[in-house]
């Protein structure tokens, strides 16, 4: 548990949310709230105190880097079925940093182009520049879950695909980057009435997309899919964490939370000056 | 004048800010607040109310573009002196709004293959998609502002650049791209006071540069380079506002009262749905 300016967790959520050995995603209830007997009100409060932490780390980071005295990134890597909150943690979370220390990367449908490349090559070219928090809006492992589910590439090609993702992120662990994966749970009833709503606003009618109901069919084969992810690919660098998600304000106080926790690992500080302080006083006072 | 949502200005500030014919830019006191007769509290209220408009229109306008309902998007080009608050404008005007609605892009220094290309290679690549927000960090300006200062290009290559600006910016206004130039204007004295604050606080060292007073002795040479800049390329489609920016309240509140200009301007709405509303009900009802 990291000194977080959160106040109100009665667990330590990383240990609770990792996925460990014998991990068995239908046992996690996505109307839980692991660590935290709190409601929604004390969240905000928590949220509010956390993203205050969450900026000045950042800033550390991002100091350090311009000054070339550190390698250290984060990666936040978020993959979740359809309304489950990705794009909330993106606004509430991440956006309450200054826009200049992130790096924000959406993953659609491959282009024509990425797909004539290794699957890894499109990721590859978006991770973080040392001193940013990056932010992938799904990631590699679609090409293991969707790619899995509609069967968008041979079998053997898909079983390929999950050494070759621990060998990537052990790389990039290597190389400074802390990689927080974060699946959001949300429960099928949930999702049913989260799109729902889509559907009865206009103002969200934007977001609905009819191709969601056919998914939502396939919703067994999507849990069996990141089952085999969390099995395969939940690795001691690179640990996967379940959020669960019905409740909005958990999921982003948790992620928040997870967030801290990697810049803490970082302990980033506010770098030496590369000049000396005294002579640049001078020069500046007789310009 | 807007029907905006701040609500203390008392002249319309983009008449105000824009750089028209006969400008001149000795005569704009950096320390002035044109348009706004109240101080830094109201300004704080107005900042506030503007950030809730800002991230409407910007989430409209992305709605829209994500069902191919648009061509519009929104690009704020940042110029100045070190030290003038860009980074400012950023953090608190751009990053108010939602994350994946915006495109930042900073310009430093350019790389050897950069330089190989024309100066607009790589901003070409940096305009903002459909939808988006897109700011520039410094700017193709940079190549007629250092580069005509430290003649880093040849006089008449210089001279060449005005006119390929305009055409490029024009053609970036014809394709759906609203252009908002803003020089934010600080006085030689305020500057000297801000970097001596950088090296006054050991958590702001790694923002300064000793360059930076190098620069500052160019100040009247990069003054009149700005002069140039404005003559030359505050055109009808794509005009140049210069902020008065010392007192940092009053810069913010104006860019963002241009950014809510321009989204005003585009008027963006949700977009209708693509698909039949009753039968998408009817069949998530099912699923």
């Amino acid at each position: 548990m990291i000194a977080t300016s959160q106040k109100h967790w009665s667990g330590d959520v990383a240990d609770l949310l990792r996925v460990g050995d014998g991990f068995v995603l239908a046992d996690v209830d996505p109307r839980s709230t692991p660590g935290y007997e709190h409601d929604k009100h004390a969240a905000a409060e928590d949220l509010k105190a956390g993203a205050q932490q969450l900026d000045e780390f950042q800033e550390r980071l991002f100091a350090q880097s311009r000054v070339d005295a550190t390698d250290a990134s984060v990666l936040l890597v978020l993959q979740a079925m359809d309304s489950a909150g990705k794009g909330g943690i993106i606004r509430h979370v991440v956006g309450s940093t200054d826009p200049q220390g992130i790096a924000l990367a959406a993953f659609k449908k491959p282009t024509p182009e990425e797909l004539e490349h290794d699957f890894l090559w499109r990721v590859e070219k978006r991770l973080p520049e040392p001193g940013l928090i990056g932010v992938f809006d799904r990631s590699h492992y679609e090409d293991v879950l969707i790619g899995r589910v509609r069967a968008l590439a041979p079998a053997e090609e898909i079983e390929r695909r999950y050494g070759a993702i621990n060998d990537f992120e052990k790389r990039v662990v290597d190389s400074g980057t802390r990689i927080v994966k974060v699946m959001l749970h949300i429960s099928r009833d949930e999702q049913k009435e989260r799109l729902m709503e889509r559907l009865d606003r206009p103002d969200k009618h934007w977001k609905y997309n009819p191709g969601d109901v056919d998914e939502r069919e396939l919703w067994p084969s999507y849990m069996a899919a990141y089952q085999t992810v969390f099995e395969r690919t939940s690795t001691d660098q690179a640990p996967w964490y379940v959020v669960p998600a019905n409740r909005k304000w958990y999921a982003r106080l948790a992620v928040q939370h997870l967030l801290l926790e990697a810049l803490e690992s970082i302990d980033p500080h506010w770098p030496a000056a590369t000049f000396d302080v005294a002579a640049e006083k001078a020069r500046l006072a007789a310009s």
